[in-house]
């Protein structure tokens, strides 16, 4: 039935009409309370519970005795919580949506404001009624990062601080080093969109349990593993946009494509967390996409798209200009090195938010302050600031931590797999993705959501989750091509 | 939750990858299921029982009060149902969609067999558990168009066999007098989209509320009357074939968009019965799409999209080419006058097939005999005979008589609409087709459910169904064209 909804929602975000926006709600709504009543009844907790001894014997990573775990882990969580709350949170959080979409529309956070104090009054009832181990971020945390701690999150994003806030200190003078200037030609839109599919299909992409459609913001959703649908824009004047759009998207459509299919409809077809799902898009997208070995095999590529616009473009200047470093200030447009400083901003204000320290009014303020601290640029209006995010619409507080701890999985990964994959480079520089893309089946994507995030990060990589290789990557990548 | 069953389907006709098809067809079983649970339940029930009186007092027509007697309807007939039986049917229906496709492929009867043989017999099943006045079909025929009774329909078709049949073979010697053959020219496919789309808009389709997709077999879907789907498909060398799809499309398209919202998600959002949504299509396709009103506004439209191709032609080539009148071997290809008779052949074969005087694996011959018989056609192969609709092996028996029930409301309605429109047909010729519009929201959309089909069209035309007005329009439509 989750997986009707995200059929509608897909729907909702390619093709559906304008005006029918309230009807799809409904149904959405709908479909909601009905999961709800489905899963949280005391019939399907006394089965659990029966069950979960029935399966004591068997191995820790069998399909029953994983499905059992996995299923009552979920139960337990979503059933401390009151039907009318869920009722209140998915009718908040649809109509805070529309707010949200009004308030970017009329550039004006006030139009947001009275939306977001309801949604975040709703996530800290919410918070309390599923309790906590040392602070109420935590129980929202665990939401998108199954047993993750804030003071865990804290003790990684201080590591990182220290790392990157100087380094991209150390850059800003430099910006003009890099010249992408090249990137902004015009680009034919179809063109554009069949280099993208290009890509996609060397990636390993498939095409008869997938597709790809055009939206505002490129997204992946998937109702089956037979069925994985991602979503990219083309921005005519920026060849990069719509490229790394596909190759992020397909990172997470391949997890999608690769969970076997015994575990579709269970919560075993599911990823162990956000964080883990945004490694294999961010994989892709950094470390692959945007790597010498990539542009080796695809700069004639996208050289025979665009001939003229491409023109003496050698394999230095693409890596240099697809790897510019420029502090800015939308997060989903924010290169490697700054995009988790953006986090940082989110982290820090959800927690204010929830722990009452900060008011929803003085949001704007306190957003433009920490942009400052962070990043030393300044959005203009709401719309470059506060506004830019849909998350927090959604009530989707606790999920923007997950995009970094992806980060910091995705170069984790990709060590791992360079180490037991000799020559690994040198096949991506023939275009071929195929060792790269069964390695991360078999030992990531074929698991689905049968441990969680820290077993399965000490399963593939023997160690747990750590900032350490991620910023040795960045510093020796960004060192580099900055002379620093 | 059957709306959301709705967007499934659409998608899975226009947008869902290949291979996604087992995945689907679970998620769409498990709607239909829980359908059923929420609403054939005793608390449903007593709560219709106590409604029912305590409306008893309001008009006829007042929203509440025909709420309680159409949901009563629908639930009195569902509750006689089992959920088993349900699943089971659900199940085979499925299979059978399935094989029928496969069937298709090797154009082979006997790969379809077996599977229409279980579908024959849970249909049985399902009609003998609802019960019937007077023959089992009636059971199944009251689920397409409610309180018509077997012994009705044998009637009309009776009238409309005695006209038809004779008008068929009079005009069979002088097929070669109307000239089609620059129908079938070259026409390019994407002009052609847009001239369906300058249709459609002359029609009164609201695209804020609705939209045009490609499918092979043209269909119209609602998940509300704030959106609204039509498909239609495209063939090089037919003008009329996209055209006439996008009109009759449009015609149920226009019904859908017209039922009030306060209707919405609710047993009153849907029309009286198939062959009261038929009537509209039909009426738009036939009485408006092929008459010389039509024509003249908009034969010059599409000279302007075609201008070569259809250079010379001149109104009274274009009226008699797309009112060209041959016995064929596809019902979805059909004429005015033939078409019926395609409905004879399947209305005969279904009642045998459900009382048991044939058996499935005898339908083919069957088919072939009866063809024989009306048209005077034979197909060459089952893909151009028996297994060229779909219905049957979705477990709709019982719903073709719709097709021709539809046909005679079309005419009453048209003929009732020109009566009360002086100048209707001016405005057509000048391609205004509000007022047509405006009488079919406001007679016919507007009331929603409200009415069973018999009290609708007394309350439309003061008349009841009648074979006459039709039989009357095609001798004299077909008589001037013909010179019989």
């Amino acid at each position: 039935m989750e997986k009707a909804g995200a059929v509608l929602g897909w729907d909702q975000q390619t093709y559906m009409p304008p005006d029918a926006a309230g009807s799809r709600s409904a149904q959405m709504v709908t479909l909601a309370t009905l999961a709800y009543d489905r899963f949280v009844n005391d019939e399907v907790g006394q089965l659990l519970e029966r069950l979960s001894h029935d399966v004591e014997a068997l191995p820790y990573d069998s399909f029953a005795r994983s499905l059992i775990r996995v299923t009552r882990r979920k139960y337990q969580r979503e059933r401390k919580l009151s039907r009318d709350l869920v009722g209140k949170l998915a009718e908040a959080t649809t109509l805070g949506h529309h707010g949200w979409l009004q308030a970017r529309e009329q550039n004006r956070f006030e139009v947001f404001c009275p939306y977001l104090e309801r949604i975040v009054d709703l996530v800290v009832q919410k918070a309390e009624a599923l309790g906590y181990p040392e602070c109420r971020y935590d129980a929202l945390l665990d939401e998108f990062e199954p047993e993750m701690r804030t003071s865990r999150v804290e003790a990684l994003f201080s590591q990182l601080k220290e790392a990157l806030v100087p380094l991209v200190q150390a850059i800003r003078p430099q910006v003009a080093q890099v010249d992408d200037s090249f990137l902004h030609r015009h680009f034919d839109e179809k063109k554009q969109w069949d280099f993208g599919l290009a890509v996609l299909q060397a990636m390993g992409f498939d095409f008869r349990r997938g597709r790809m459609d055009s939206t505002v913001h490129p997204f992946t959703t998937a109702f089956s593993p037979t069925d994985v649908r991602i979503t990219t824009h083309v921005v005519p004047d920026n060849l990069a946009s719509c490229l790394f759009s596909v190759v992020h998207e397909g990172g997470h459509a391949l997890y999608e494509q690769g969970i076997p299919l015994e575990f579709e409809r269970t919560p075993l077809g599911e990823a162990p967390s956000f964080g883990v799902h945004e490694s294999q898009s961010r994989l892709w997208e950094n470390l692959v996409g945007r790597s010498r070995p990539f542009w080796r095999h695809f700069l004639p590529v996208a050289q025979s798209f665009f001939p003229a616009e491409l023109r003496g473009v050698d394999l230095e200047a693409m890596y240099r200009a697809v790897n510019r470093v420029e502090p800015s200030l939308i997060r989903t447009d924010a290169d490697e090195v700054t995009y988790n400083l953006h986090i940082f901003v989110r982290f820090d204000l959800e927690r204010q938010l929830v722990d009452g320290k900060l008011a929803v009014k003085d949001l704007p303020e306190a957003w433009n302050a920490l942009m400052q601290d962070y990043l030393g640029v300044v959005p203009r209006n709401p719309r470059e600031g506060v506004l830019q995010d849909v998350h927090w619409s959604d009530g989707s507080i606790g999920y923007f931590p997950s995009y970094t701890l992806g980060n910091l999985l995705a170069v984790q990964f990709f060590d791992q797999a360079r180490k037991e994959c000799p020559g690994l480079e040198d096949e991506m520089a023939a275009g071929r993705f195929g060792t790269l893309k069964k390695w991360l089946n078999e030992r990531i994507h074929a698991l689905g959501g049968k441990y969680t995030p820290a077993e399965l990060v000490s399963r593939v990589t023997g160690t747990e989750l750590q900032a350490e290789p991620y910023i040795r990557y960045i510093r020796s990548k960004y060192g580099e091509i900055y002379g620093l």
